[in-house]
This record gives structure tokens, C-alpha cells and sequence, in this order.
């Protein structure tokens, strides 16, 4: 059952340097030229569709790369980020092209409620004949976030509405009824947005819909889409990922206990069953969730919380196997994480869920992001020979949308609040209105995290108060200090799972004063992990770090860094709008030695070099070059 | 030009247990238990053609995988292995065995010559067509090659004359004539076996032949497999590998300075560009084989001597690109690097040639032949999580006849001769009877190696006779040491090239002691070569080591070897048929602390473990396993 409730991001005003710039960019850069380049990518004029019933215009191929069928989740995505910025700001321009957006789909649907403009275009016949492979529900899901986000945005209901009457028809196709498909999506989405959906109207079949799609999935015999396979008249064998593992139906989901398939998926669907383990207070999926959560943490993970190692099914292979160079590590699947992560902390506020969340947060999702707004990673390799470069715009370009809506919404990650409690898992300058008890809350807090951990919040409830303040203490913090109203208070002996409590009667203007020192450190990883063998990350706070070439003298691929170099945090106002970089005497091992020989008896030597490291989330901002993150000891 | 001779392996007798095992068991189970292989799989059915001109019976696929374009090929090299086992010693059944498939090849063969059962069976019409896919003058290389062997075991001609006649028929469709084709293989060997051919012809038209395909690969515009694919209806472009650097004829060989695609076909051309270098005497050809040499072996070449990291082209990448999980190293690839090397080594007595033949002959090319003499490697990986073992047979089986015709004839890379010159490359006890200044010379090595380094070579010439013998001091050796008949020789001040020269006259019974000593060593990579960078490779006297599981408590990818540790060579007759393991005090990193970190601020801590080391041949001979050939150091 859910414990907390998070603060809606909309009550919560970014104030801090570090998010004001990010969620700025993306207000000013990303949401608009996202929309243009959606419309120069006809994605947009994929929607404009003739009245129905449509012809079939373009009888070509499924999965080609001229109309996509996972085009309405785009634009679904893009609306709900749109949706986030008008929350910060109202915008006549962009409500007048969401607007227009609705207006199309609104003459797409069919009478029925059916709205999938991919198949309404091309294929109407064959709606709900192959959910394994194209997304019909999918982009039902994005789509219903979407019309969620811009109702909470605007109050206005048409988009909500059309989702309504769509969502409605699916409830008719799909259910346990003798003349009802037992089907669900090849990739999860829309079982998680219909719980958001749920949230809006209270209207239990909204729930049950999703509880339906979550407890069908992997079923068997038969399972689903070999069912649909053969109805199609295909053999189910010949699906193409070989099995069903990428989709996650390859045992019912409670049954599941290692990560495994496409990450995004994985990610989306644990999100789905951890908002029905809150809804339903079903603890048989929080004890799924629990494993899961351990088995790709803890086994599955890149330091950098990317998660994914392969391109070949966009995601997990085996236990360990986190190559850095070919590291697929889609920025999709770490937004997604993040989703998952906060889903878990309200269930149980341990810290080690809000430690994944903002670890994720500062590096494998904001890595996505380009400095400019307007230039995307889909894969976050943590090694790179300097081919690796950030793109405008992607065949696929689902990352593109989900780094906007999560750094719009980005105030939403930092409180819930509980009974009499509220829970302050991310730090960062803000001001917040939450409500405690009934009464309300004013809190500012004022920090320069994540460059430094110095943090004051001022807590002034409208008339004195009594509740509990948790502070989230970071695993990465070994000695934190705390103080109200310069009063010192015992961190060690208030803090459990990860959460330090103060509870007190809370008047106007009390003040919390937190210390969470930031030395630089060392990371290893798991002696199984073995490219990483021999190597050390770098992080400070909740930033990891990497070495770029355009900040060293010296080939990054060569620098060796002895296990005993002091490692230093230097303040750099030149660089971006200031941040801290990494410095540390390294080697430089030298080629001199080895122009004839591949393999000799003696080591390579190295010559002293200034080691330069910056935050991994700004790699690839200024040119291209050699990256890497873990790097060799010696 | 050449300087030197090789010595026929059918004038060198196996003596020393190392190649003698080896030896035996090509040829009493490899070679017996090939011929069963390639009749169950169909391949010796597919010689069986009807009369010609034979009806199209297969109307399938080029490159399906139920008839091969390329099992002429394989046919032509189990003839040749079988042959080498003639050699050694005449066994009326494999002669009977052979004699059939000649027969079928006679009846098979069109009164023009042509002979290709693939094209023969199914597309008559369309021979000569797709010389860049379809391996036609492969095939040819290798069934030249085994005639030559069969003619040259049993003096029996019938095989030969129908590959004279078919060589004949070749020579007027290619050429630089208005109306021959100005073509040449997709995959090199039909040159070098036209060089085999021309010496036992001493026929010019073979020889020019071999030249014309050799000189003409890569020129254009146009290229010829641009010419003959537009020929076909298909448009250049749409070719698989997407470059001509697969087929090496991306520009003409004298102009090629980096070794690119595929290993097997880049070996091939080399060895045959050799091969002409030294008939045609012609330095622009050696001039391009010694930049490709170095580029190869300084900058892409496994410490097994194994070539080409990607399964994607069987080929080369990036310099430096040296993964050991998802090495292919295909055993083709080490084989026919060792053909190039002796040619290299006759045309510049260099002992650097004989160290890299060293290195792949007792690495990755001997690891392709399992103990049993009936199970292969195809590709060759310096470390296994133990799912990479041994087959019976391969839908490729190229590797199984490739190394059984290496070890059948190994006797052959042993010593050349010279203008009053007798040069040793390899040792391990054999006799030999060579010839120098028209003198007849018995040679009688007594070792253990590569075991030992200690040597005693007898030599005895029939009279008294003067003249030098180049005893190969191998690049591993730190402090050789040598006598003549218990007489000192300055080692230092008589070696040039990686060669001690020892010019006296020699009568009867003369006695060189030759003591190379074998302590074991550690070998470093390059430091460009980054899935080495921190790892040792263990290496004593010609044969470089791994860890297997099976002889390890620890987990092998656990193990970490002191930077300090003491190596030693521990003599083990109960292993295998007695061998040297190399052992150390190593450290084996714990899990322990690591159940649910996957990082961590402290690296992993160890516990004592006894390191041992196997020769890597040897690897995968006793049950599946974990393996690494480079060990992280501490």
C-alpha cells in the first residue's frame, strides 16, 4: 500500500541554479523545437487523417521507416511534456498547437472510440491483430498521459474526453469475457497511464482495466501472441526477438524475478505493478517488485544507472555484463527507472529507491539532454572512442520527448508527504506548498546541490504544527550533519532506512540546516563486472564523473590513475554556468616505447598528466572526443 | 627473391613426443573420422553429379546451407591432408578413398575442363558469374592443392591431369585478353595453389596465372565485381560486407598498407603475394608484404596469433581492438598466417617471421584440434565464460581440414636450406635428411620441446663438408647459450636476425648443444589494447597460458595475479601426456561483500588462491569451463 503521496511537480517552484537552467532549456528549446521537428518528420501530418472510414492510403510493410507505428506516442509524449511547461507557464502558442493536434484527433477517431492513426490509415481491418509487435496500446498509453497532463494543465476536457471514449472501446475488446481478447501490448505503457487515468475520475474500471492487462500478462497456455500469431496466420516461432522474455510475457508477472528483454519495457511495466500494488494493496506484486528491484540493482546496473547493455533487443543479456563502449543504455529506460523508483519509495520509503532515483536523475537520464536543448543521446555508452555523438532528431525518437517530460516535471521527484509526514528525497533550491495533516506547509529551501551539500530548509507551516520532517540521507554520504534552528541534531541516531526524522512542532520560519558532505570518492565496481576490472569511477555527491578529451593533455584511453592520487573538487566558473570538475595527478602511459611491439615483458610506463574529469550528464557538450568513465588504476 | 628453402616435411621424421602425439592423431582420428564426417553431411554425395550436362536439381538459394559453394573446397583439403598422411605412411584404404572422389571429379568434369559441382549441380549456365560470392576459384585453389599433395604422396597423375585440364580451361576465360574476363576471386587460395602447381610443372602458363590474379585484384575503375554484378541485374552497392576491403580488393595489393577484412582471405593473398615475390623476384611485392606484416603483428594480432576480432566481416577492425570474450580467430586465420609466415621467412631469413610461425602454431592455430583428434574450434577467444566449446563438425568445417593438414605436414616448417646454409626454425626431436651444396646432410634433434629448451642436434653429412647452420634464437629467449661439440659458442656475437650462425665443417656426429632457456614470463599488451589494460598474459617458451576452471578452486574470472607473485613451471605427467603448468600465489576476489552492491567505495578485497595455468591449445579438453588467457594483476 502506498505510504506517501508525491508532491505534485506544479507545487513545487525550481529555484536552485542547477534544475532553473535545465527546466528552462527545456521550456524555451526543447518543447519547441520538438514540435517542429515532429511536424518536419511527419509526424504531426501523420494524424490528419480523412474522415473515417479511411481509406487504406499507404499499403506498405509494417515497421517501415516512412510512417511508424508508434508515431502517436510521440506526439502523445510531446504533448504531456508541453503539458508539464504550460503547469510552469501558460502559452497561448503551445495550447493553440495541442489544440490542433486534438482537433485531429478528435476526426480521426472512429465512432467506436477507436484511435490509432497507424492502423486507421493503413490497416483498419487489422486493429488488434498484433499487439506483440505494434504498439496499438502502446500509444493509447502516451496518448491518455498526454490528454491527463494537458487536463491538468488547462482544465480543458476534450482531449480527455476523446481518451475517455477510447478507453471505453478498449474495454469492450479486451477482458476475461468469452468474447473478449485476452490480450495486452507487446510493449508496457498504457497499463500505467490508465492508473494516472484512474487518478483523474476515481472510475474503477479505469483501475481494472490496467489490474486486467498486468495480471494477463504471460499467461499460458496459450500465451496470447502465439494465439494471435497463429490467427494471423504466422508461426509464433518466427518472432523475430526469439522470445518472449523481450516483452516480459514470459510468466505471469508475479512470478517474474529477473529483469530480463527490452529495458524500456521492463521499466514501464514495473512502474504499472507498482501503482497497482498502492491502488490494489496488493503486496504479492510489491514482493515481485522487491526482487526485481534487487536483481537489476544490484546485478544489472551501470554506474551511471543505465540500464541495458545490449542493442540487439534494447536491453539485459546476462548478470555483469555491462560493457562501457557498446553500453546501449537508452536514455528511455533510465527516465523510466526513475518512474519506477519513485512508485517503489512511496510504497516503502527506503532510501535506497530514492538513491536509484537520483542517480538516474543526475547521470544515465540527464546524460540524454544536450546542453542546448535541442541535441539527444539514445544510447549513454560509458566509453566512447569519439564517435559517439549527440543527434537532432531519431528514427525512434521516443528519448527525445521523455527527457523533456521528465525535466519539466522534474519538482515532482523531490517530496510526498505521508500521514503527519512530509519526505524530502531530492535537494536542490526550490520553494514547495504542500499540505500536511490538513494544514499547509510553505518550504524553501535554499542549496546549491548537487555541487555542494549544504542545505537549508525553512518550514513554516501557516500556524504551528506538529509532523514529522524525513530527510533523505544519501548512501553516498558517510558523515551528515543536521541542525534545527542551530540546534544540532543526532543524524545517526534519527535515521532509518536511509531517512532522517525530525519530528517536532514546526512554527514559521524554523529552519533545518543539513550537511551532506561531498568529497570526491572512488567507486568499484563487482569484481564479476569485468571490463571494469582494475578500473575506478569518480563521483561527488550524486554526480559521476568521466574524462573527456577536450579537458586532458593526454589520450583519455591512456590515462592511469595511481590508487593513491588525492583526488580534488575545483569550482570552474568557465565552464557551462560553473560547475565542479575532478582533478587528480595521473599517468599518462606512453606509446614510445611500443611502436613495434603489440605484447612485451615489461608494463607500459607512464609520465605525469593532470587528470580532468567532468560531470558524466555533460559529456559530448562542446566537441566531439574520446569518453570514458571508468578508468584505470594503477 | 628467395633465400631460402623449406625442407619437405615428408624429409623430416617426427621424433619428439610433442609433435609425434600430435601427429598420430591426425592422422589415425582426424583424417579417418573427416572422411566420415564429410560423407554423412552430405558433402561427398554432392561430387556424385550425373553425366554432364547435368540438369538443374537444386534450383535453391546461392548460400543455403543444405549444398555449400565452397564444399569442392573442403573436399580438396581433406584430399590434401589425407595425402600428407600418405606421406608418412601409405594405407591402401584412404588411397581408395581418394581414387573414388577422383573418379567422381572425372566424371563430374565437362569436356571444356570445368569443374565445379556446385555450379555444376544447379546453375550450369551461370559459372563464372559471381566470382565475388561464390568461391569457384577457391574451390579450384583447394582441389589444386590436393592434387598436387596426392601426386606428390603416391606419384599417381589421374588427379593432377583432370586439374591441369580444368586449370587449362581457366586460363583462357581469365586474362588480360579483349574477351576473357579480367576477374579473380572473392576469396584468395587459388593463387598459391597455382604456385604449388607451377612447382611440379615448371610450366610459365601457371605461374602467369597466378600473377595475372594477383596483379589484377583491386584495380579500377571499374572493379570487377562492380563489372559483374551490374552483369548480373544487381546494383553494386547492394553487396553485404559493403566494402571491398572484405575481399582485400578494395585497391591493388602493392598499394594495401593496413590488413583489413576477412583473416582467412587476407592470409591467403599474402601468402601467395609471397609466393610470387620470391618465383617473380619482385621487391614491390615484398616491399607491401612488409608493411602489412608489421601492420598485422604490431597492431592486430592476438598474443595467441590469432587474427580478426569480428565474427560480423571473420575479420579485422580498429587497431587495437583485441576483445577476448568475442574474439573469432577463426583457426583458418592462424593456420594460413603461418603459410604467410614461411614464405616471408624464406624470402628474409628474419627470426621475427619464425617467432610469429612459433606463436601461431603452438596457440591459436593448435587450439583449433582437440585432444581427440575428432572436435574443432572455428573461432578461437582468449577467454570463455564456458559456454565456448568444441564441435564435431561445423556448417564451415574449413578449420577441421586446415589443421589437419597443418600438423600432417608440420615436419615442413622445421628447416630450409640454403646456398651452404642448413637453418633450423623450430625445434622438437625429428630426423631429417637435407641436402646442402649438393651434400647430403642427416640432421638428428633429440629435446623435449617445447618443454625444454635444452637441444642437442647431431649433424651429419655423408663427407666432411663446410657450411653454415642457423640455429632460429627465438624472441622470448633472454640468454641463450650454445656449444659444438662441447666447445662454447659465442651466442651474442654470432647472432644476426634472430639467427646464430655456426659456420664450420662439419663431419659425422658433430654435436651442437643449444640451451634456450624457459623461465616462465608475463606479457603486457599495448597499452591501446583496452580489454588488457591491468591483465598479464602468462607465457613460457613458445606457449602462452591460460587459467582453466577446472584446474582452479577459485572462480577464474576471480583470480588476480601480484604484480610480485613468483611464477612457476611445475612439470605434470598426470596431466594429459605430462605438460608444464605455470602456478602462482594468486588472490581470488571475494563476493562476499558484494551480495547487493554492485559499486562500492572499496575495491574487492582477496583471499589467497593457487593461480594454475595450462598451454592454451590445451584449453577445453577436459569439460566446459571458464577461461582467460589475460589475468588482471594486483
Amino acid at each position: 500500500m502506498r505510504q506517501y503521496t508525491p508532491v505534485n511537480f506544479a507545487d513545487v517552484t525550481i529555484e536552485g541554479d542547477f534544475w532553473r537552467e535545465r527546466l528552462d532549456t527545456v521550456l524555451t528549446r526543447s518543447i519547441p523545437t520538438q514540435h517542429r521537428q515532429l511536424g518536419e518528420h511527419g509526424i504531426l501530418d501523420s494524424l490528419n487523417l480523412p474522415q473515417p472510414p479511411p481509406p487504406l492510403r499507404y499499403p506498405r510493410n509494417h515497421h517501415d521507416f516512412t510512417v511508424q507505428v508508434f508515431w502517436d506516442s510521440d506526439v502523445g509524449k510531446w504533448i504531456e511534456a508541453a503539458s508539464y511547461a504550460l503547469s510552469h507557464r501558460r502559452d497561448a502558442d503551445i495550447e493553440g498547437k495541442i489544440d490542433e493536434i486534438v482537433e485531429q484527433l478528435a476526426k480521426a477517431q472512429l465512432p467506436d472510440g477507436y484511435l490509432n492513426c497507424w492502423y486507421l490509415d493503413r490497416e483498419p481491418q487489422n486493429r488488434w491483430t498484433n499487439l506483440r509487435d505494434n504498439h496499438e496500446l502502446y500509444n493509447l498509453g502516451h496518448l491518455l498521459e498526454g490528454a491527463v497532463a494537458y487536463f491538468h494543465a488547462t482544465g480543458k476536457r476534450r482531449f480527455l474526453d476523446i481518451m475517455l471514449r477510447y478507453v471505453d472501446h478498449v474495454a469492450t475488446v479486451f477482458g476475461p469475457g468469452a468474447h473478449q481478447k485476452h490480450g495486452y501490448c507487446g510493449h508496457p505503457e498504457v497499463e500505467l497511464a490508465l492508473v494516472k487515468l484512474y487518478n483523474v475520475t476515481r472510475d474503477r474500471k479505469h483501475l481494472d482495466l490496467a489490474t486486467y492487462f498486468v495480471n494477463e500478462r504471460g499467461h499460458q497456455p496459450p500465451h496470447y501472441f502465439d494465439v494471435e500469431a497463429i490467427a494471423r496466420g504466422e508461426d509464433p516461432a518466427d518472432f523475430w526477438a526469439k522470445t518472449y522474455e523481450y516483452n516480459q510475457s514470459h510468466r505471469p508477472v508475479r512470478e517474474q524475478t529477473k529483469v530480463v528483454g527490452h529495458a524500456v519495457r521492463a521499466m514501464y511495466l514495473f512502474a504499472a505493478m507498482a501503482d497497482l500494488a498502492s491502488e490494489l494493496n496488493d503486496p504479492t506484486l510489491t514482493r515481485a517488485l522487491e526482487v526485481l528491484w534487487k536483481d537489476v540493482t544490484s546485478k544489472q546496473m551501470y554506474v551511471t544507472a543505465g540500464l541495458g547493455p545490449s542493442k540487439s533487443n534494447e536491453g539485459f543479456t546476462e548478470y555483469f555484463d555491462l560493457p562501457n563502449d557498446t553500453a546501449y543504455a537508452e536514455t528511455c529506460a533510465s527516465v523510466a527507472l526513475i518512474f519506477w523508483a519513485q512508485r517503489m519509495l512511496n510504497i516503502d520509503l527506503d532510501g535506497h529507491y530514492g538513491d536509484v532515483l537520483e542517480q538516474s536523475l543526475y547521470n544515465g537520464a540527464l546524460s540524454g539532454l544536450s546542453r542546448d536543448g535541442e541535441h539527444y543521446f539514445y544510447e549513454n555508452p560509458l566509453e566512447s572512442d569519439g564517435k559517439h555523438t549527440r543527434w537532432k532528431w531519431h528514427t525512434c525518437p521516443c528519448c527525445t520527448m521523455n527527457v523533456s517530460r521528465l525535466v519539466s516535471s522534474v519538482g515532482g521527484y523531490f517530496y510526498s508527504t505521508g500521514k503527519d509526514v512530509l519526505a524530502v528525497h531530492l535537494y536542490g533550491g526550490n520553494s514547495a506548498r504542500v499540505t500536511i495533516g490538513g494544514q499547509r506547509v510553505q518550504v524553501k529551501e535554499t542549496s546549491t546541490y548537487p555541487w555542494s551539500g549544504r542545505i537549508k530548509i525553512a518550514i513554516s507551516p501557516e500556524m504551528p504544527a506538529s509532523f514529522t520532517v524525513k530527510l533523505r540521507i544519501p548512501g553516498w554520504v558517510r558523515s551528515a550533519t543536521a541542525a534545527v534552528n542551530g540546534a544540532a541534531v543526532d543524524v545517526g541516531a534519527n535515521t532509518s532506512s536511509g531517512y532522517l526524522s525530525i519530528k517536532r512542532e514546526w512554527k514559521a520560519g524554523d529552519t533545518i540546516d543539513l550537511d551532506l558532505p561531498m568529497p570526491v570518492e572512488r567507486l568499484y565496481a563487482h569484481p564479476s563486472v569485468k571490463m571494469d576490472v582494475g578500473r575506478t569511477a569518480l563521483k561527488r555527491g550524486p554526480l559521476v564523473y568521466c574524462a573527456e578529451q577536450v579537458d586532458n593533455a593526454a589520450p583519455v584511453d591512456h590515462i592511469r590513475l595511481p590508487r593513491t592520487a588525492k583526488l580534488n573538487a575545483e569550482a570552474r566558473s568557465d565552464l557551462f554556468d560553473g560547475i565542479v570538475t575532478v582533478t587528480a595527478d595521473g599517468k599518462a602511459v606512453d606509446d614510445a616505447g611500443w611502436q613495434d611491439a603489440l605484447y612485451r615483458t615489461a608494463p607500459a610506463t607512464g609520465k605525469e598528466t593532470r587528470l580532468t574529469a567532468v560531470p558524466y550528464y555533460l559529456w559530448n557538450n562542446r566537441e566531439p572526443g574520446r569518453m570514458t568513465v571508468w578508468i584505470p588504476e594503477e
